[in-house]
């Protein structure tokens, strides 16, 4: 993990941008954090617009969680998004997506499974090659609590990651079949964001997928709104939620 | 309203029971609300197992909302239940409903109206009453929350009585179709729990009636288990909905 820049703002909070086996992320962590008391981890996944489109969302909530409730927060490039090499096979399955949508025919399995599943293969090695090299830094302690807003990486990581207490999810569309059986196996508390009106987002796709989940503590969060209303009041029951599984 | 004891707990809230038109009840205040500093009020309506059965709860409730939060809260006896008088209409109702469902038949909508329309009809005008006196106390103000088990009283409350600014809702069985659609005329922001495998309570009857929800703001918790099995951390949710639009 090689740091390239590092700022301290206001609110104690440590920003670093990180290159990790060629993969650009950044590290927020609060000014508590230190080897005799490490800081519980949150990582985020964001979505595949690119870090630089979303920093300001990641860097609010992630300053959020690290100021108020003491936690270190993670991000990284996801595959074939921001500066990271594109890959073939997205920009085949977004532009096979994209000409379904305009002709106004249903979006199949195919897709879908396109979109998404090579994402997922390639994303959470990545993702747990990135929490031991996180874990590793004496400030950092375990357990780590997930958050992101491809749902897939999240239920495979969740599923086969032991080091995932807990994970915070976007219920958004476009989950393969394969996704949906593994949700089964997932068996750490959630919690699940649903917008009720979400444009590109199946409802009861979405309220099959949480009735999939295997976890005993599972919580659904349905709002008001489209894809990006998510009220303003989930940050905080967010970190909440952390709170009582990470501390 | 007439005060019949009070106590104070270690907490700093204040306990009284009241009797006001002939129907107990309990007032529950923070030691800081004062003429100059009145406290916001919640109303809980309470499930109709009489105030005696329910009253570990609701003190528990009650008194987390008024240490923590700073909010007045009260409770009155439902129509027909604990040492009210009894209601004939709801006795029938509550004896064809056994049967009905001893019988293996499936619940009617004349027998849901007969459970749940008398029970409306009487209550919605004594929770009024109830505000008129409990807001005319010097150390209570508006606006006022409402929470309560049976969800078509707080429906109807909600549609027709301004002095209602947020509800928080119990996704319970038997909702008669009348009371759906005024679901519609509820505009106040609303937190409704859903209890996700309640054995008495259909989950896409609650999911239509969340839908049918008239408001802007209104977020569903749903939660795994049964009817009884709402998780602790909803109770410092529910709070923590009131204090955004209560304060």
């Amino acid at each position: 993990m090689h740091v390239t820049s590092e700022q301290r703002f206001d609110d104690d909070v440590l920003e670093r941008e990180f290159i990790l086996d060629g993969i650009p992320g950044f590290l927020w962590t609060p000014e508590s954090a230190s080897a005799s008391a490490p800081a519980p981890l949150i990582v985020i996944s964001p979505p595949p617009l690119g870090l630089d489109k979303m920093y300001p969302r990641l860097a609010g909530r992630a300053r959020y969680y690290a100021a108020e409730y003491g936690f270190a927060v993670a991000t990284i490039e996801l595959p074939g998004s921001g500066d990271r090499p594109r890959l073939a096979v997205l920009d085949q399955a977004r532009a096979d997506l994209r000409r379904t949508v305009e002709a106004g025919e249903p979006v199949s399995g195919e897709i879908v499974d396109a979109l998404i599943l090579p994402l997922v293969e390639k994303a959470v090695p990545e993702w747990r090659a990135t929490l031991d090299a996180l874990l590793a830094r004496p400030e950092i302690g375990g357990p780590v609590g997930y958050e992101g807003g491809i749902i897939s990486i999240g239920v495979r990581l969740a599923a086969i990651e032991p080091r995932i207490a807990a994970a915070g999810l976007f219920a958004g569309s476009f989950v393969p079949a394969t996704i949906v059986e593994e949700a089964r196996e997932v068996t750490v508390p959630l919690q699940v964001l649903l917008q009720w009106d979400d444009e590109g987002n199946d409802r009861q796709a979405a309220l099959d997928l949480f009735d999939a989940f295997g976890s005993r503590e599972k919580t659904l969060h349905a709002n008001m709104g489209g894809h990006t209303g998510v009220p303003k009041f989930e940050l905080d029951a967010g970190a909440r939620f952390f709170a009582r599984h990470l501390k």
